[in-house]
């Protein structure tokens, strides 16, 4: 007698994770060590795996056990049901879009990751343009059979693969209460930060002293080194699988911070996937809730906690330890008044928090419309540098200050950028819960005892994996839904309060 | 119209060729980036993969279409021709081996192989043991259906995958002829050595030093370092595909040589994968001719070139230039004595090419009593050390300079060993014929000039592929079928002819 439908579907899914796995390597690979020469064989590697990876989500005796589980789910528990509607929001979404186009993307994404790599180095877009313009159109192709499938407009089935369940109505209502207030108050930031000394922060930091810092910080917070790995990359990014966790950061010999707050960011990714719960690991239902939740764990690390007078204390004693560095400019005050400065910058991922949204607004309209063909390829650069010039008065002075910056679009990741927005939001929510939870919050973070605050997240976030909606999700966490006001009220306490700015040398005194 | 049965035949393949490219990625990952903790995990993934190429190799569509292609072979070229035959052998080979079987050795080997670096660098067979008794039953398995399948004996139908046509009674026949003459030319060979004096090398070299050494060296091969990579691994190996070759070595801060030998062997294998038809790479026909031509190219470079007078001579400014090294003890007349030291020794990896054949017909003998049962694992070591002390009169202090030295066991890798010795045979074989037809050979090696030697061996070796048999593609290349005849002339005049040890320090006068 063969197993009941759904346990076969578990073993179905098992082979995917694997596959899944594979392929996260085969990426880290090629992002890390791969032989530059080797970026086209590595492209129908990829392509081959996730053809059979797709082909086995769509086989018809997959359809044909979800239909007969879906018949007999009284007899699950709670976590199968949940284990069940994922399998078939993964199915659907696979069943929508043919093989043959999923093909033609792994190459093309592939072959022009490694052209974005050259053309970011040269500075010029236009070498680049004819391999985004490939990846533009059949992420549009994808995204008009996804929605069509899906019922849903094309920019939103996109939305929808990184965020379930959020749409451009969620995006746009917390964008909206963002851009009301955020001007102001990065204006009124800005000009109280001028009165304000900063001592200016110099020196060369080899990326060897870095590195030994950042592990020295990854440990802290119980990033696991017998199962994941460090590295360098040209873009940090976190791949693997729980188990097997890939970090990586990019270190700037004149910058201390760079790649400490980039592996920050990463490593809140990994400690999600790390405390992903373990018996479900190989299960839809023990993935991450989506980027929108991966993105609000890199950001709490990243920018909550990264960047806290609290941290700048932590922080102080290791820097002296590994960059032999001291004086008052490498004191917690003046390293919190470095990380909390505000300004009008051209880098995404060099950006303050206050000015952040508004490098993610900026590419959520560019998406859009590239997505709607509503701006052409080769204009993509103007419309860049004229957005940032108009949202935040700076305009770049090449393409790999401006629409070269970041990789996600060279990858076909369109729909991806809310997420950090969302990710934001989610992130205060979060946060401002976890302190009313644990009022040593502060304390813990100078003390670099990390662990009752990732107890915290395991417990309210991590381990619930894609049980519940995002939605539920949070409201179970915090007691409230989505919305932009936890994140206006942390950033002008942070921000704007006159207290909350050290004046003397301990604000633990 | 679908294309014809053959044509559907080549793009199964060219999938089945990404599959064994990822997975190679993934073993090579394994070995030289993965953390440590997540050898169960990247087994499952193996196993995964594994599975899934095997079943993509014995469906019924691949058997009627091999059938029906078949029916049809008269219009196919002969390269057509023979591919289809290669296809047909991997196809039985495969639907002998049930799945189930592939993916547990899979996994056990994978595990195996983390338990036997944690053993070798504990000295101890003993926490091995149960690891190796699961490879071995299964390998065990493999080989009796195998048999069973391909109607040869068990341990023929394993030599058969490494060493494809080349059976038992091969294997005894050079053992044989090589058993009579090497004891007393090993005798001969080391009592004329004790009147030379051999200056002693000493020093340390660091891994950096000795990786710029061998990555110049390499390149002077014409290893391609935009399409391949060099790196470290406890055990030196070459995995990849041509277009993406890695090759590890392993490098010891007291020993200028070893990382060197062992990275030459590697290259080797590497520049035959490189070499191989291109436009077949995606083809059975395009790979290798199996295990022992593979190691007949690694020990040409490691043992015949790598160890000659005339390598000597171009490595000589190349030590000065990595290791800032001079004097008498660095030229190449004593080079050449310490690479030519024969020595009753215990490492394969270490050991000098008189002595060599010595280890492997140890491992020979002992691998098919394993196999068949008749020496226990439990009694390995002491069969091992006694073996070592009847043949070469020396005796291991602990396991890893015992029976633990070698990988291939504990990755499930039986009848792999005699590729090495059959290697020899082919090497020297090959180098003769080479030597006729580019009579300034020895002073090409000395010049660094290795393009003619690669373009000799591209041509009659690399560029056919698996197009003929392993015997007739040696009896065109050399015009003679394989035999022991041009090793045992090659050691003759290198380790007895007078007139080959240099006694002044410049042979080229």
């Amino acid at each position: 007698m063969s197993p009941p439908p759904y346990k076969q579907l578990e073993q179905e899914w098992k082979r995917l994770h694997a596959f899944r796995g594979a392929l996260s390597m085969l990426r880290w690979d090629a992002a890390v060590m791969m032989p530059r020469g080797s970026a086209e064989l590595r492209g129908e590697q990829l392509a081959a795996l996730e053809t059979e990876y797709h082909a086995l989500l769509t086989t018809p005796r997959v359809t044909r056990l979800l239909d007969r589980a879906q018949a007999n789910c009284q007899a699950l528990d709670p976590w199968q049901v949940a284990n069940l509607r994922e399998m078939q929001r993964q199915r659907d979404r696979a069943i929508a879009t043919p093989a043959s186009l999923i093909a033609r993307l792994a190459k093309a994404t592939s072959r022009a990751e490694s052209k974005w790599l050259e053309a970011r180095a040269a500075r010029r877009f236009e070498p680049f343009a004819p391999y985004f313009e490939e990846v533009l159109q059949l992420v549009r192709d994808k995204a008009t059979l996804l929605g069509q499938a899906l019922r849903l407009s094309p920019y939103d089935a996109l939305v929808d693969e990184f965020s379930p369940g959020v749409a451009t109505a969620d995006i746009d209502n917390l964008f909206k209460a963002l851009s009301r207030r955020l001007p102001s108050l990065i204006r009124d930031a800005i000009s109280a930060q001028e009165t304000e000394a900063v001592l200016p922060i110099a020196g060369k930091f080899t990326a060897s002293r870095q590195k030994a810092l950042v592990t020295e910080v990854m440990s802290a917070f119980g990033f696991p080194f017998d199962r994941g790995r460090l590295d360098e990359s040209e873009h940090p990014f976190t791949e693997g699988v729980p188990g097997d966790v890939r970090v990586t950061t990019r270190f700037e010999l004149a910058d201390p911070f760079g790649g400490l707050l980039g592996a920050l960011h990463e490593t809140g990714h990994a400690m999600y996937d790390v405390g992903l719960p373990q018996e479900w690991r190989d299960q839809p239902v023990g993935q991450d809730r989506g980027m929108a939740v991966e993105e609000s764990q890199a950001l709490l690390f990243e920018m909550i906690i990264g960047r806290s007078l609290a941290f700048a204390h932590y922080l102080q004693p290791l820097l002296a330890k590994h960059f032999g560095v001291s004086g008052q400019e490498w004191e917690a005050p003046n390293l919190y008044a470095q990380l909390t400065r505000v300004r009008r910058s051209l880098i995404r991922m060099e950006a303050d928090e206050l000015t952040y949204s508004a490098h993610i607004v900026h590419r959520y309209e560019l998406e859009k419309k590239l997505l709607a063909g509503e701006l052409a390829v080769r204009h993509l650069p103007e419309a860049w540098n004229a957005g940032m010039e108009s949202r935040l008065g700076v305009r770049p002075a090449h393409d790999a200050e401006g629409c070269l910056q970041d990789i996600h679009w060279a990858v076909g990741s369109f729909g991806y950028f809310p997420s950090y927005a969302l990710g934001s939001g989610i992130a205060a929510q979060l946060f401002e819960a976890m302190r009313a939870d644990l009022p040593q919050t502060d304390r813990l973070i100078e003390r670099g005892e990390f662990a009752p605050l990732l107890g915290w997240l395991r417990e309210h976030v991590h381990a619930e994996g894609s049980r519940y909606s995002l939605q539920d999700l949070l409201q179970q966490a915090t007691g409230r839904p989505l919305s932009a006001q936890a994140l206006l009220r942390y950033l002008e306490s942070k921000y704007l309060s006159v207290s909350a700015r050290p004046e003397t040398s301990s604000a633990a005194a």
